[in-house]
């Protein structure tokens, strides 16, 4: 019998968490799950004889050192800033580990340690970062086996709501963490490369400078550049290419409303306001030029110019000139502020889905022709449980950890899900999930910038 | 005989120094005057018999330490982090002190200890703060006294090229520190109140909401907001007041073309721009969108629109689009690339002189009627070594030592010059040396923000 000790029951775990235990009469593994609250990890086990709920702070070495030191496999599914403390412990106990997180310096300087221990410990194997880069490497790799250069590569994802459960102005629920929505593209310019130019664009205007796409069945995207996109021209082993972007992708008309919100000054999060007890109306009013002859109404419609006025409806129906009821915070930031008041009107009904959707293009001489390819994967949610989240972070590191405790994956050392050994069996195994990606050749899709 | 330390003997100590100099025989003082860079002191005193060059590291209390016991008063014009260091050996010595510099909350928590050492520590006596302070207090004490109510108080001040020497199309040149006029406004919004309203701008639109203003003799002037205005409602005592906005002052047209250096993300200090060898031309194409089919001037202008076209000409005087020529460094921010492109071109001729500009409007209810004041001052520099920068931060702090060696100021404790019996015979002083403030009932001059 193996044991896997799972870190964390949360959201994210859910299908991660379901897939093993489907799978653990036929392989004789014991799961092991740790959260703070025990209600959710039994919630999760749903009585099956092979889980096992545990409550602990798995965030204090000694507390988890025992269930390390039981464990073949451990699952780390805290937030990113413990997994180097867990990896250590990990390395000392001669145990793997698998996490879904973006390596961190720490981690990577962890490799020799990871390979004199004989483990493995595989990182950025959920959806994105992880379906992502199994998906690109899939391709890059066929590209480059046939002889190829890759001349261009754009990859974009978005966390979205599915279409039928689309019923708001928006075209946008919060399917995540709101706190991260409202911050997003914050902290640094995003930089980018573009045929040999390097691109920076300033958080100001992020949401503005826009790619546009449409996917078949599914209908229009538009895709907002990424802070990072240079760093992957080395995970990927593509260094000398001389056209690289990702982005977030977001229904038409979602962006450049946003981009009003930053403009505004609205997703700030450096400062307190000062004034007490404040409405919506008062919130935006804060944000707009001092003119007694003018209501707010007409102050920002000026803001928003004659180009922008059909975005208006939007801000109405979002109840930011209700001048009657209190956010119902005090002393908050601009983003707390802003994210209180759209938690009001864009959180998922109790029967919404949301949908997972990734899309690459690829451009490559060959032959001394130009070809390009296309790929994109939609996926959309179970229920609110499995959402489309939860199966997308959740699965590829699922599967990933059968092929460790099955002997099918070898490799050892501080690793991610960039070769082949890697990424085929786990993308042929997603397909059996629904998350399936679609190429082709050619189709040509994705312009601007 | 009575001795004055002065630690740092740069730009702005010029003035400090001469006017001590030349008070030094009527009231037998000797001037200790300590830097890094003797020959520079040496310079500054200029043969006098009163002056003692030194040249130690004024940073280090050991060395600084004997200096600070043989004086009777210290001028610090260190740099304002070093400021609380010298005043706890001043404490410790019982010396008195004075800085140009904003009190920290390290420094105003000295108070007890300087009052128990009998000691005076007198911060923010320069121009702003400090001749800013002192004109405004003259007034809001006058229209207290007699009664009335201050119902609104707005600021500017500017460091600006002077009239005879404004000869290029951005009517600006360097008259002090660059890196702070390009990073100026950045570290969070600009919050200031008006009529009960809170309001805050962003940094990116901070050169979007301008005051306009003209003065007599001097032509047009546009004010921005500075990040803070709300906590001079304290330290002037008014803490009612429905209005207060601090800005500064620039020539018109200054401040939207400035507003296109931030919307490009040109003013970022906190990245590394990644190609090596840059133009200007690579460098504001780094900002704009990537095509092919248009020159950066065209895009240039697209970005700039109909509406700002009449700036064009600033940005090509600049030098902007000059791709013949390396800027000249390299793994350099954007703001540091920016700051070197607009110092081939906005730097002081030999013979320029500058210019303070400082512009209060009060706004009070006495006798059941609105009244307003307005007061204003202009001082242009008598050349590159006195300037008017050094003469309005120095002077006052000189007039301030010889008032605390002279025995007519005899407060103790950690303090600032907005108390009559500071302030008036400081103001009286200034005058001689052209200092002057303007000061006119009921003219209405400035609106907008």
């Amino acid at each position: 019998m193996k044991t896997i000790l799972i870190l964390g029951a949360g959201l994210s775990s859910s299908s991660l968490i379901r897939y093993l235990l489907e799978h653990s009469a036929e392989h004789d593994w014991q799961l092991r799950i740790v959260d703070q609250d025990i209600d959710l990890v039994k919630q999760k086990i749903d009585g099956h004889v092979n889980g096992v709920a545990l409550s602990f702070n798995a965030l204090d070495h000694d507390e988890r050192k025992p269930e390390i030191e039981k464990a073949d496999l451990v699952i780390s599914m805290l937030p990113a800033r413990f997994h180097v403390e867990v990896a250590l412990d990990c390395i000392n106990l001669k145990t793997n580990l698998i996490t879904p997180s973006y390596i961190s310096e720490d981690m990577r300087n962890l490799d020799q340690a990871a390979k004199d221990a004989g483990i493995v410990i595989m990182n950025e194997i959920g959806v994105d970062p992880g379906i992502d880069h199994m998906s690109a490497m899939k391709i890059i790799h066929e590209i480059q086996e046939k002889g190829g250069k890759l001349t261009s590569f754009k990859s974009f994802t978005g966390g979205l709501i599915a279409p039928e459960s689309d019923n708001n102005p928006w075209n946008y629920k919060f399917t995540w963490n709101p706190r991260n929505v409202i911050l997003a593209g914050q902290g640094g310019a995003s930089c980018f490369i573009r045929n040999g130019e390097y691109k920076y664009i300033p958080y100001h205007r992020l949401f503005n400078r826009l790619d546009y796409m449409s996917i078949e069945g599914y209908g229009e995207f538009v895709g907002y550049a990424n802070r990072d996109s240079l760093s992957y021209r080395t995970t990927y082993g593509i260094e000398e290419i001389p056209t690289i972007f990702r982005g977030t992708l977001r229904r038409p008309g979602y962006c450049e409303a946003w981009n009003v919100f930053i403009e505004l000054g609205m997703t700030d999060d450096t400062y307190e306001m000062v004034q007490p007890k404040i409405t919506p109306r008062k919130f935006l009013n804060s944000f707009l030029p001092y003119n007694t002859d003018k209501t707010i109404e007409v102050k920002f419609r000026e803001f928003l110019g004659k180009e922008r006025e059909h975005l208006y409806d939007r801000f109405e129906w979002l109840g930011l000139f209700d001048g009657d009821n209190l956010i119902g915070l005090d002393d908050a930031s601009p983003a707390q502020y802003l994210q209180a008041i759209l938690e009001k009107k864009l959180t998922l009904d109790q029967d919404d889905k949301d949908m997972i959707v990734m899309m690459h293009e690829f451009e490559y001489k060959w032959q001394n022709q130009q070809h390009k390819i296309t790929s994109h994967m939609v996926n959309i949610g179970e229920d609110q449980t499995y959402t489309s989240m939860s199966n997308t972070v959740g699965l590829p590191a699922a599967i990933c950890a059968k092929m460790i405790l099955t002997g099918t994956l070898n490799s050892v050392g501080v690793t991610l899900p960039i070769y082949k050994e890697i990424y085929q069996p786990i993308l042929r195994e997603l397909e059996e999930y629904h998350i399936r990606f679609i190429e082709k050749e050619f189709s040509p899709s994705i312009s601007g910038q």
